[in-house]
Protein backbone atom coordinates (compact mmCIF):
# COMPACT_ATOMS: atom_id res chain seq x y z
CA UNK A 1 0.00 0.00 0.00
CA UNK A 2 1.17 3.35 -1.19
CA UNK A 3 0.57 6.11 2.09
CA UNK A 4 1.09 8.73 -0.51
CA UNK A 5 -2.22 8.36 -2.84
CA UNK A 6 -4.84 10.31 -2.54
CA UNK A 7 -8.12 9.48 -1.29
CA UNK A 8 -9.82 8.56 -5.10
CA UNK A 9 -6.78 6.42 -5.79
CA UNK A 10 -6.67 4.66 -2.72
CA UNK A 11 -10.48 3.83 -2.89
CA UNK A 12 -10.09 2.91 -6.47
CA UNK A 13 -7.17 0.79 -5.51
CA UNK A 14 -5.25 2.59 -8.42
CA UNK A 15 -1.93 4.04 -8.83
CA UNK A 16 -1.68 7.86 -7.92
CA UNK A 17 -0.57 9.39 -10.96
CA UNK A 18 1.62 12.64 -10.73
CA UNK A 19 -1.04 14.45 -12.74
CA UNK A 20 -4.15 13.35 -11.09
CA UNK A 21 -7.40 14.86 -11.16
CA UNK A 22 -8.64 13.66 -7.47
CA UNK A 23 -5.38 14.31 -5.56
CA UNK A 24 -5.81 18.12 -5.01
CA UNK A 25 -9.05 17.98 -3.96
CA UNK A 26 -8.87 14.26 -2.19
CA UNK A 27 -6.35 13.74 0.39
CA UNK A 28 -5.82 10.90 2.24
CA UNK A 29 -6.85 12.24 5.18
CA UNK A 30 -10.49 12.60 4.86
CA UNK A 31 -11.68 9.27 2.62
CA UNK A 32 -14.97 10.33 3.15
CA UNK A 33 -15.29 13.07 0.88
CA UNK A 34 -14.58 10.57 -2.27
CA UNK A 35 -16.81 8.04 -0.86
CA UNK A 36 -20.13 10.22 -0.92
CA UNK A 37 -19.09 11.63 -4.95
CA UNK A 38 -18.13 8.50 -5.98
CA UNK A 39 -21.46 6.91 -4.36
CA UNK A 40 -23.82 9.67 -6.56
CA UNK A 41 -21.73 10.72 -9.09
CA UNK A 42 -19.45 7.86 -10.00
CA UNK A 43 -15.87 8.18 -10.73
CA UNK A 44 -15.73 8.44 -14.05
CA UNK A 45 -18.22 12.19 -13.86
CA UNK A 46 -16.67 13.50 -11.49
CA UNK A 47 -13.41 13.38 -13.13
CA UNK A 48 -14.82 14.59 -16.33
CA UNK A 49 -16.51 17.85 -14.27
CA UNK A 50 -13.45 18.67 -12.42
CA UNK A 51 -11.08 18.25 -16.23
CA UNK A 52 -13.80 20.78 -18.20
CA UNK A 53 -13.02 23.32 -15.60
CA UNK A 54 -9.43 25.52 -15.63
CA UNK A 55 -7.48 24.31 -12.49
CA UNK A 56 -8.09 27.34 -10.16
CA UNK A 57 -11.67 26.24 -10.00
CA UNK A 58 -11.26 22.88 -9.63
CA UNK A 59 -11.34 23.25 -5.82
CA UNK A 60 -14.50 24.88 -5.47
CA UNK A 61 -16.35 22.69 -7.80
CA UNK A 62 -15.41 19.50 -5.98
CA UNK A 63 -16.01 21.04 -2.43
CA UNK A 64 -19.64 22.08 -4.21
CA UNK A 65 -19.67 18.76 -5.31
CA UNK A 66 -19.06 16.69 -2.32
CA UNK A 67 -22.10 19.19 -0.16
CA UNK A 68 -24.12 17.92 -2.83
CA UNK A 69 -23.39 14.59 -3.10
CA UNK A 70 -23.85 14.85 0.71
CA UNK A 71 -27.34 16.45 0.43
CA UNK A 72 -28.18 13.76 -1.46
CA UNK A 73 -27.26 10.77 0.51
CA UNK A 74 -28.90 12.63 3.62
CA UNK A 75 -31.82 13.11 1.50
CA UNK A 76 -32.38 10.93 -1.03
CA UNK A 77 -35.68 12.04 -2.86
CA UNK A 78 -35.24 16.20 -2.60
CA UNK A 79 -30.92 16.16 -1.98
CA UNK A 80 -29.98 19.79 -2.11
CA UNK A 81 -32.90 21.10 -4.12
CA UNK A 82 -35.07 20.48 -0.72
CA UNK A 83 -32.74 22.77 0.94
CA UNK A 84 -33.30 25.34 -1.83
CA UNK A 85 -37.22 24.91 -1.37
CA UNK A 86 -36.78 25.55 2.42
CA UNK A 87 -34.99 28.72 2.02
CA UNK A 88 -36.88 30.39 -0.60
CA UNK A 89 -40.14 29.23 1.61
CA UNK A 90 -38.33 31.39 4.48
CA UNK A 91 -38.04 34.36 2.34
CA UNK A 92 -41.44 33.60 1.35
CA UNK A 93 -42.46 33.59 4.84
CA UNK A 94 -40.10 36.90 5.69
CA UNK A 95 -41.90 38.77 2.91
CA UNK A 96 -45.46 38.38 4.22
CA UNK A 97 -44.21 39.21 7.62
CA UNK A 98 -42.64 42.52 6.23
CA UNK A 99 -45.51 43.62 4.10
CA UNK A 100 -47.46 42.96 7.22
CA UNK A 101 -45.33 45.62 9.16
CA UNK A 102 -45.30 47.86 6.67
CA UNK A 103 -48.53 48.26 6.55
CA UNK A 104 -48.57 48.93 10.40
CA UNK A 105 -46.35 51.34 9.90
CA UNK A 106 -48.64 53.07 7.66
CA UNK A 107 -51.18 52.76 9.81
CA UNK A 108 -49.16 54.26 13.06
CA UNK A 109 -47.87 56.90 10.33
CA UNK A 110 -51.77 58.03 9.28
CA UNK A 111 -52.32 58.05 13.54
CA UNK A 112 -48.87 60.11 14.61
CA UNK A 113 -49.46 63.55 15.79
CA UNK A 114 -47.25 66.29 13.96
CA UNK A 115 -44.60 65.86 16.59
CA UNK A 116 -43.75 62.48 15.69
CA UNK A 117 -43.98 62.80 12.27
CA UNK A 118 -39.98 62.70 11.84
CA UNK A 119 -38.98 59.30 13.15
CA UNK A 120 -41.81 58.06 11.61
CA UNK A 121 -41.16 59.28 8.21
CA UNK A 122 -37.67 57.14 9.01
CA UNK A 123 -39.29 53.87 9.25
CA UNK A 124 -41.29 54.99 6.22
CA UNK A 125 -37.94 54.86 4.27
CA UNK A 126 -36.79 51.94 5.57
CA UNK A 127 -39.46 49.73 5.16
CA UNK A 128 -39.93 50.92 1.29
CA UNK A 129 -36.25 50.33 0.50
CA UNK A 130 -36.63 46.51 1.60
CA UNK A 131 -36.34 44.18 -0.92
CA UNK A 132 -35.65 40.08 -1.77
CA UNK A 133 -34.72 39.83 -5.08
CA UNK A 134 -37.05 37.33 -6.52
CA UNK A 135 -34.35 34.68 -7.38
CA UNK A 136 -36.68 32.12 -7.96
CA UNK A 137 -35.36 28.11 -9.02
CA UNK A 138 -37.47 27.48 -12.30
CA UNK A 139 -39.67 24.42 -11.07
CA UNK A 140 -40.78 23.83 -14.51
CA UNK A 141 -38.67 21.71 -16.91
CA UNK A 142 -38.01 21.89 -20.68
CA UNK B 1 -37.03 2.37 -33.82
CA UNK B 2 -39.65 2.21 -31.37
CA UNK B 3 -41.82 5.64 -30.78
CA UNK B 4 -42.93 3.88 -27.35
CA UNK B 5 -39.60 4.12 -25.60
CA UNK B 6 -39.36 5.92 -22.79
CA UNK B 7 -36.75 9.15 -23.07
CA UNK B 8 -33.85 7.06 -21.54
CA UNK B 9 -33.54 3.94 -23.78
CA UNK B 10 -34.22 6.09 -26.66
CA UNK B 11 -31.15 7.75 -25.66
CA UNK B 12 -29.48 4.89 -24.51
CA UNK B 13 -30.79 3.35 -28.05
CA UNK B 14 -31.83 0.04 -25.82
CA UNK B 15 -35.12 -1.61 -26.15
CA UNK B 16 -37.44 -0.05 -23.13
CA UNK B 17 -38.56 -3.05 -21.23
CA UNK B 18 -42.02 -3.18 -19.46
CA UNK B 19 -40.63 -2.51 -16.25
CA UNK B 20 -38.36 0.00 -17.13
CA UNK B 21 -37.17 2.29 -13.94
CA UNK B 22 -36.82 5.34 -16.36
CA UNK B 23 -39.86 5.38 -18.17
CA UNK B 24 -42.63 7.23 -15.91
CA UNK B 25 -40.18 9.61 -14.98
CA UNK B 26 -38.48 10.33 -18.78
CA UNK B 27 -41.45 10.49 -21.12
CA UNK B 28 -40.36 10.68 -24.70
CA UNK B 29 -41.80 14.21 -25.64
CA UNK B 30 -39.24 15.37 -22.28
CA UNK B 31 -35.71 14.36 -24.13
CA UNK B 32 -33.28 16.94 -22.28
CA UNK B 33 -34.47 15.83 -18.86
CA UNK B 34 -32.70 12.33 -19.37
CA UNK B 35 -30.14 14.28 -21.68
CA UNK B 36 -29.16 16.51 -17.91
CA UNK B 37 -28.93 13.73 -15.73
CA UNK B 38 -27.28 11.59 -17.75
CA UNK B 39 -24.31 13.83 -18.16
CA UNK B 40 -24.14 15.11 -14.54
CA UNK B 41 -24.44 11.19 -13.13
CA UNK B 42 -24.72 8.87 -15.33
CA UNK B 43 -27.59 6.69 -16.54
CA UNK B 44 -26.56 3.67 -13.79
CA UNK B 45 -25.86 5.88 -11.39
CA UNK B 46 -29.55 7.61 -11.90
CA UNK B 47 -31.11 3.97 -11.93
CA UNK B 48 -29.49 3.21 -8.71
CA UNK B 49 -30.90 6.32 -6.82
CA UNK B 50 -34.25 5.58 -8.62
CA UNK B 51 -34.36 2.06 -7.31
CA UNK B 52 -33.30 2.66 -3.58
CA UNK B 53 -36.69 4.26 -3.20
CA UNK B 54 -40.08 3.33 -2.59
CA UNK B 55 -42.02 4.13 -6.16
CA UNK B 56 -43.98 6.45 -4.72
CA UNK B 57 -41.17 8.62 -4.01
CA UNK B 58 -39.54 8.27 -7.58
CA UNK B 59 -40.87 10.87 -9.51
CA UNK B 60 -40.13 13.67 -7.09
CA UNK B 61 -36.54 12.16 -6.58
CA UNK B 62 -36.09 12.10 -10.60
CA UNK B 63 -37.35 15.86 -11.04
CA UNK B 64 -35.18 16.97 -7.97
CA UNK B 65 -32.30 15.28 -9.94
CA UNK B 66 -32.68 16.86 -13.24
CA UNK B 67 -33.29 20.01 -11.43
CA UNK B 68 -29.45 19.61 -9.66
CA UNK B 69 -28.07 18.44 -12.99
CA UNK B 70 -29.50 21.29 -14.66
CA UNK B 71 -28.21 23.62 -12.34
CA UNK B 72 -24.60 21.89 -12.58
CA UNK B 73 -24.52 22.50 -16.06
CA UNK B 74 -25.81 26.09 -15.88
CA UNK B 75 -22.83 26.42 -13.43
CA UNK B 76 -20.50 23.91 -13.45
CA UNK B 77 -18.37 25.04 -10.29
CA UNK B 78 -21.43 25.81 -7.50
CA UNK B 79 -24.05 23.96 -8.78
CA UNK B 80 -26.99 23.73 -6.92
CA UNK B 81 -24.79 24.84 -4.20
CA UNK B 82 -24.28 28.34 -5.49
CA UNK B 83 -28.38 28.85 -5.23
CA UNK B 84 -27.84 28.20 -1.68
CA UNK B 85 -25.62 30.36 -0.70
CA UNK B 86 -27.49 33.41 -2.46
CA UNK B 87 -30.50 32.09 -0.71
CA UNK B 88 -28.55 32.51 2.68
CA UNK B 89 -27.39 35.37 1.81
CA UNK B 90 -30.67 36.85 0.81
CA UNK B 91 -31.89 35.83 4.52
CA UNK B 92 -29.01 37.45 6.62
CA UNK B 93 -29.52 40.83 4.61
CA UNK B 94 -33.11 40.29 5.61
CA UNK B 95 -32.32 39.93 8.82
CA UNK B 96 -29.96 42.89 9.13
CA UNK B 97 -32.76 44.97 7.61
CA UNK B 98 -35.38 43.68 10.52
CA UNK B 99 -33.29 44.02 13.59
CA UNK B 100 -32.61 47.73 11.62
CA UNK B 101 -36.73 47.94 11.47
CA UNK B 102 -36.76 46.71 14.87
CA UNK B 103 -34.65 49.40 16.47
CA UNK B 104 -36.40 52.01 14.80
CA UNK B 105 -39.57 51.10 15.97
CA UNK B 106 -38.32 50.94 20.00
CA UNK B 107 -36.70 54.34 19.12
CA UNK B 108 -40.40 55.47 18.33
CA UNK B 109 -41.93 53.19 20.68
CA UNK B 110 -40.11 55.39 23.64
CA UNK B 111 -40.87 58.68 21.70
CA UNK B 112 -44.20 58.02 21.56
CA UNK B 113 -47.28 60.32 23.91
CA UNK B 114 -49.16 57.74 26.04
CA UNK B 115 -52.11 58.01 22.93
CA UNK B 116 -50.19 56.30 20.31
CA UNK B 117 -49.51 53.35 22.38
CA UNK B 118 -51.72 50.70 21.49
CA UNK B 119 -50.52 50.74 18.22
CA UNK B 120 -47.10 51.07 18.61
CA UNK B 121 -47.39 48.02 21.34
CA UNK B 122 -48.69 46.09 18.49
CA UNK B 123 -45.97 47.19 15.93
CA UNK B 124 -43.31 46.02 19.20
CA UNK B 125 -44.85 42.62 19.55
CA UNK B 126 -44.83 42.14 15.11
CA UNK B 127 -41.05 42.97 15.28
CA UNK B 128 -40.53 40.57 18.40
CA UNK B 129 -42.33 37.63 16.59
CA UNK B 130 -40.14 38.08 13.18
CA UNK B 131 -38.19 35.01 13.06
CA UNK B 132 -35.97 32.91 10.72
CA UNK B 133 -34.90 29.77 11.41
CA UNK B 134 -31.32 29.22 11.24
CA UNK B 135 -31.12 26.42 8.81
CA UNK B 136 -27.12 26.74 7.71
CA UNK B 137 -25.63 24.75 4.86
CA UNK B 138 -22.91 23.04 6.81
CA UNK B 139 -19.54 24.19 4.23
CA UNK B 140 -16.88 22.06 6.69
CA UNK B 141 -16.83 18.89 5.81
CA UNK B 142 -15.93 16.25 7.55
Amino acid sequence: MNPGRCAACRYLRRKCPPDCIFSPHFPPNAPRKFVSVHRIYGASNVAKLLQQLPPHLRAEAAESLCLEAQYRIENPVYGCVGLVSLLQQQIHDAEKQLAKIRAEIAVLKSQAQQPQAAPQENLLDIGSNLSFSNHQASYGFM
